[in-house]
């Protein structure tokens, strides 16, 4: 009993504050746009925080010391004499969470340190569920990286407790942060501030023997197992078993987890056993803490406990910025084992399994709430993923070309997948492939799919070929929507006086009339600056109300997603009820229809809308254009477009990830994917990563049309070019002999024949050197068949790189998988880092014609133009107009709906 | 030394083999459909197995007792005397769970209690990813009520761990299961079975002191926590630890988990301390006991551990057969505050945060596998689950039909919502609304959406009203398919001779010719039976290309989900391409469609392939119809419609579940939604819960139509009928003023006016009457408006009830939600237990017109029934063509394509 106490334990929390401080300030300086927030959700009832008291220098009241005080009876003074005699004493304690003082403890402790806290304070009595439903809220919001639950005992439920993302526990009372921790993984698990907080006050635990008096639970296992890893043995006891008196004799330490009861005498305890309480019933609401001792709790009680969560909270926001980060991904590949033969594509597609989108998604760094799942295999990605990652610079760009496309195919979908597989399955190297949706209506009728061929191709393929996630439908519903619109009125115009219109389009309701604010937009379109709808003219409302389509100039036209020939050209409105005012129109197919272009090219769903407003359907009697914007429908076509904006993410062969967006053709459109797939797999591949898209037809066409109107549009600037050729198709551009579907091949194609091969590296050239024109590296990708011969494959390969080619590769994507395209991957990403020249091949500012004079010379190899008079005189109305500054879509007319629907499933 | 041992621990799993073995005899007596299965997932290296040493009669071989044995050097016999004396042993350990004899004991076990074990080996060296799916494939499996792994202990990653469903988890590793043990819900958590087996050996520990060493991990805290349970204290030290030696001295039981190393003596241990062992290194591979000790393991091991882990299996059967089962939901309903005045329907809507879709079918017993996820609110719902709960009683079965129809509105849907929403949300009572898919034409023109209205709504709204899941758009897709199959196929065989279509239809593939089975069949139905495409004859040839359709026979329309007017009736086929083959044709919309028809009736995708193969498209020259299967279109409408056949799962303004799916109109068809959905909801809401179901237009239609051909396809009996019905509605029958849109009201329907209501009960007695032809006992819902007075309500549930309802309920779900329709909810309780004695109207076997008389007759109210020439020719038709043994779908012909879309976005 004499023996002088052992040095105190002086532990404040200011040392803890002050290094997490630092390392805010740290990160805050990295990452300029941070903002670190810790969410606290407390529901209306008196719940309790933990504060410490260590570094006591004088007795605290009284009323804090209820279970060694009463014992004794003697006064507050008396007490701390005796028993700072006998014990090193440290208590945690719990007091009133909606205590003011306490959440402005709260508060000034997360000034000091640089952190926001947000305390979200739920009525009074909720029931379980709607406080999972707040944690799941905040589970998925980017701008919060810590969660902490300040509720009362009866509601921390496995599901509440469960509900909080591991990531974000900075209490650590998730169960999977405590199975980390009892498994001895300290780097991934979050550690309860008060187990920390316990820790800190003990120091050289080695061969010391650790009593717990009743600490039960997740803290009391998670405390136990600390311990024990820092050299403890532990020993846990209840009050009331009988070995306590001898068990406290023998400990060194005494973790106190509840009220001692009275009938356990303090001379149990030996002299220098320390002593550690955090029973949350050393205050109960009669010792009224908060009230009475407020300048003690001001001076004495560091909060211990909650700068151990703050430390959490930096461990949780350094994991949060590497996780933004640009990191290499860790997917789980899908394994391949290539066939020989090589089964049907649909037969490679079926025997594979692929993993469940949302664990692709993860594995790429998409949040959960990024994504919005469609079945197992496809998920749409949300467009706020680009205002996360907005800091994050973009991976390197790759575009996929072609030679001249034969009726042999060359494969650059092959190649597009066959390269991400490389990149990412066997270089582990971060990379994404974008293609384009394909039409439904060819899928029906002789052609292939567009998910690419043998053991390169997107899965499952019959997801990828139907239906996808709805765009083209709703493509097709936006589209003859606005197509309904036109010609009901130009029926109403005709058939209505006036003022009949006026009614109908600003009515009377409840006595009122009011413009909309589409209405509002279209009056001072007109010029006409008034927003009563009683004070318009007779000419003004005239004005207003008549579009006055010239039927015979209408462009729009309705589409449909199947091949159906007989609509290629119609008569419609032949039912007595539209009045005889027939005409003559069409139906094209889905893909055709300028909202897929619009959707290719739109960067926001705002831009997508204004967009959607300027379509040009028809003139009106005198030639000024009228737009989808006149005929009020833009909201309406909007809406019909919200989910089909969102990219959807689908997987390779080998578990790699690809965006499926937007499909133009490339003969009456740009033909290329979407821009916004491009941007977001950009960001989420990070700086070393690659994007790999894919332009439709030759280089001449889809190449120049991506250069020169989608990176225009989107900014971006490309990294390499990839050329694909086949030995065959290069064989038939030097003269071989045509090629007749189904009939067997020419010799000319699968015996050796070098001449043909040379004659036809012509268009190779050719192609190469348009991509030249746009200073951007390119690397020639040969598709080899196993008729190719040694010598065949090297003239090729010598002949592109003699033309300016970076590389030339041969690729065995097709029969081998990713594995067979390792060398073009590695080609391509010496080229990425090669330097770069980007530039458009032409000024927007110049003329149309001088536009289309540059494309004819420069890529086509005219020698000049001339427009016939027709030509000539819709470049006239365009220029006046004024879409004169518009960059030039190239066109080749084909018949959209063709016959190929009898022989289904022959 | 020399104190004899207590009473040697003599347990070994046979008492708990016995009980296992009973308790799943008497669970597979009461489900004979049940195999109760365990999954074990084994990888190809040497892992181990834990098996238990107890009742030990004679020293077991050296090898056996390797810590022990070493460090005194004495024989076996000699050690054994010794060890006897000095404390009880037990061991338990691990051996090669490769080895043969292992999974012999394993099969042994199980054939014993009666367990199906399968043992999933996967390949040498498979990754953990690879692990993880295999995991996630058993957790999915319904078949599987257990899952275990014994892998390396390298593999046991936090991953692989945490992937096992708690559910299934027999060996207790996951997180979930730790967590619940620690917090003491040993209820609903699985204890790890070493831990069981541990404790199994141990008795009376109150007051005990158990040391644990080098017991770490997951094992280590649910063992400590157990024990301490159990009323010990726990000790846990290491080997090296220095207090090590007097903590034995102290100890009265000593688990160990690791080997001891040479160093420790026997000798610290005190004389009577019970030791149990289950270090897995006692059996290193150097003493090779599985091939030397096979005899002595037979007869001494017994396998205590495995026994435990059986234990768990019959728990976790338990628990499954209990989920099975009919049970009340554990529903989180979403809260309601309704505001006054009542907001608009999509205002309402919005306010509402939908919980996430797959926290809602968790919440109504739905597997994860059995659902795919469509954005956050939408789900599709698979039919495996009509299998898995095929032997599930049905829930009561209830339609909501109306009144006839006025221009003010009844709210069949609103009565639909506000049911389900009283029932679940406020009587706690399973229950289910099953809508139809509105048509989006519609949304865009001037009338409302289908989500129901005010407080009853399904949410949201737009998710609800556009696209949806995409079924729409897929019938669009198939019925447009197939009218494109028809023009082209008639402009094929107009143009090509016999030869020729038999060469592209029966193409020359590598030189052969094969019939696909779809050709087959169109062979066997001509009476040609040949297979080998050369041995047909000219005339067969000719027959079997030839479907020499009759243009003017052709029912066939295409389809559009776009109001569009213009397309009522147009002439198609006028390019030059199709050679002037132009005929009139006409759109219809899109819900109008034949397959819309077959997917609300349809029961399986088999069955649904074959309603779509027998659809009649025309006639061909000889009168014969044509159908889908003689285009060969069959599997391509099938894989559009593949996803189609799914229901989609929202949910009500207060979290209650909803199903849509299917939309055909009540005036073409029968407007009644799915029978799938019905089928699957009634299993899903088990026996006490209710489905509630909607029928298009007046019950004399709809209601009609929902009896006699919905029921009769479908097999179900209906409960209750509650019929809507509004006192202005009944005022307008009465013979009330006409109403016209945008006008205000006139005074008859805002002011008291019994003599109307009166007049007016007249329309609400027929339908009564109608539905008692049926036997079905019906409830009526008067939804109630501000101005009706409570006389006029008093009145109409008067007349309801004197005209034979079984009751007639006020409601005020629209401005109140659930709460609002608590009386009817419990009104239809009750009619749901009356007796039922339902009835269809007519026979299938009558001809035609005598059901057409039946009909109208006894619905209409018709004398008689006279069939003008073209009806009776059409009877006729029908009758030959073998379609007399149909039902009746009387049908009101409307222009289906109005011209609302001018007023977009005014």
């Amino acid at each position: 009993m004499g023996r002088p106490p052992a040095a105190v334990v002086f532990v404040t929390g200011s040392k803890i504050t002050e290094n997490a401080k630092k390392s805010l300030a740290s990160l805050k300086r990295e990452n300029p746009r941070l903002e670190p927030t810790l969410a606290i959700i407390q529901d209306g009832d008196v719940g309790f925080e933990w504060v410490h008291t260590a570094s006591l220098t004088r007795p605290p009241h009284p009323e804090l010391w209820p279970w060694l005080y009463h014992p004794t009876g003697c006064d507050g003074n008396q007490f701390w004499a005796g028993i700072s005699a006998l014990t090193q004493v440290s208590v945690l304690f719990r007091k009133a969470h909606n205590d003011p003082m306490t959440q402005e403890m709260n508060k000034s402790f997360a000034r000091e340190i640089g952190l926001r806290v947000i305390h979200i304070c739920l009525p009074e009595g909720s029931s379980k569920d709607e406080i999972v439903n707040e944690i799941l809220r905040l589970n998925e919001d980017p701008n919060v990286q810590g969660l902490a639950l300040d509720l009362p005992e009866n509601l921390y439920s496995s599901k509440v407790l469960n509900a909080v993302k591991p990531e974000k526990d900075v209490d650590g009372v998730s169960d999977v942060n405590l199975g980390l921790l009892v498994r001895g993984d300290t780097y991934d698990c979050l550690v309860p501030p008060t187990v920390c907080a316990v820790m800190e006050l003990l120091e050289d635990l080695g061969g010391k023997m650790v009593l717990l008096v009743g600490v039960g639970g997740a803290v009391g296992a998670a405390l136990q197992c600390v311990l024990q890893q820092e050299g403890a043995a532990t020993l846990t006891c209840r009050w009331k078993a009988p070995q306590l008196q001898s068990q406290l004799q023998h400990a060194d330490v005494v973790v106190l987890g509840s009220t001692k009861p009275d009938d356990v005498p303090v001379s149990w305890i030996k002299p220098g056993t320390t002593i550690i309480s955090f029973s949350r019933d050393l205050l109960s609401e009669k010792h009224n803490y908060g009230q009475q001792n407020n300048h003690a709790a001001e001076n004495a009680v560091g909060s211990l406990a909650i700068a151990m969560r703050m430390q959490n909270m930096v461990k949780n926001t350094e994991r949060w910025i590497q996780s933004q980060h640009y990191r290499k991904w860790d997917l789980c590949c899908l394994k391949l084992q290539p066939l020989t033969p090589v089964p049907s594509d649909i037969e490679i597609s079926r025997a594979q399994s692929p993993k469940a989108v949302d664990v692709l998604a993860k594995e790429i760094g998409l949040l959960t709430d990024e994504i919005e799942i469609y079945g197992q295999t496809k998920a749409k990605v949300r467009l706020s993923l680009l205002e996360r990652l907005k800091d994050q610079p973009d991976g390197k760009y790759v575009l996929v070309a072609g030679i001249t496309p034969t009726p042999l195919g060359e494969g650059k979908s092959t190649v597009t997948i066959g390269l991400v597989q490389a990149l990412t399955a066997h270089l582990n190297i971060n990379s994404f492939a974008c293609l384009r949706q394909p039409s439904q209506g060819p899928t029906f009728g002789v052609k292939g799919g567009a998910a690419g061929g043998g053991y390169a191709q997107v899965i499952p393929m019959e997801e990828f070929n139907l239906h996808l996630t709805g765009d083209i439908h709703a493509i097709t519903a936006a589209n003859n929507l606005l197509a309904a619109a036109i010609d009901a009125r130009i029926l109403h115009e005709n058939t209505q006086s006036d003022k009949a219109l006026y009614s109908r389009l600003v009515p009377v309701v409840n006595g009122v009339r009011v413009f909309s604010a589409i209405q509002l937009a279209r009056l001072r379109r007109l010029g006409i600056n008034k927003t009563d709808p009683g004070t318009l003219t007779e000419e003004e409302i005239s004005k207003f109300v008549r579009l006055d389509i010239d039927p015979s100039t209408i462009t729009w036209q309705r589409v449909v997603d199947t091949n159906d020939r007989f609509l290629r050209k119609i008569t419609v409105g032949q039912a007595n009820t539209e009045k005889g005012f027939v005409r003559q129109a069409q139906f094209d197919i889905a893909v055709a229809s300028e909202i897929m272009a619009i959707l290719a090219l739109t960067t926001s769903l705002q831009d997508m809308k204004e967009r959607l407003g300027k379509m040009v359907v028809a003139n009106d009697k005198k030639g000024e254009p009228v737009t989808a914007e006149d005929l009020g429908v833009t909201g309406a076509l909007t809406v019909l477009m919200k989910d089909a904006i969102k990219p959807t993410l689908m997987q390779t062969l080998e578990g790699t990830p690809v965006f499926v967006h937007a499909g133009p053709f490339a003969n009456i459109a740009h033909g290329n994917s979407s821009v916004l797939a491009d941007k977001i797999a950009l960001k989420l591949v990070g700086e070393k990563g690659f994007v790999v898209t894919e332009a439709g037809f030759g280089a001449d066409i889809g190449m120049e049309k991506f250069f020169n109107i989608k990176c225009r549009t989107s900014g971006l600037v490309p990294s390499v070019v990839v050329l694909v050729a086949t030995v065959r198709a290069l064989k038939m551009h030097g003269g071989g002999p045509n090629v007749t579907a189904g009939a067997p091949l020419k010799k000319e194609y699968t015996e050796e024949n070098l001449q043909l091969v040379a004659d036809g590296c012509c268009n190779l050239q050719k192609q190469i050197q348009i991509t030249q024109l746009f200073g951007v590296p390119v690397v020639v990708a040969l598709n080899v068949f196993k008729t190719d011969s040694p010598a065949e494959v090297d003239l090729v390969c010598e002949i592109a790189k003699q033309s300016g080619a970076f590389d030339a590769v041969p690729c065995n994507h097709w029969s081998a998988g990713g594995r067979g395209a390792v060398k073009l991957a590695q080609a391509v990403e010496k080229a990425a880092n090669q330097k770069n020249t980007f530039k458009y091949l032409y000024s927007l500012e110049l003329p149309i014609v001088e536009k289309i004079r540059i494309i004819a010379q420069k890529v086509y190899g005219a020698q000049d133009i001339e427009l016939s008079p027709t030509a000539q005189s819709q470049v006239d109305q365009y220029t006046r107009q004024g879409f004169g500054n518009l960059p030039i879509l190239m066109y080749e007319p084909v018949l959209e709906l063709d016959s190929s629907t009898l022989w289904l499933e022959r």
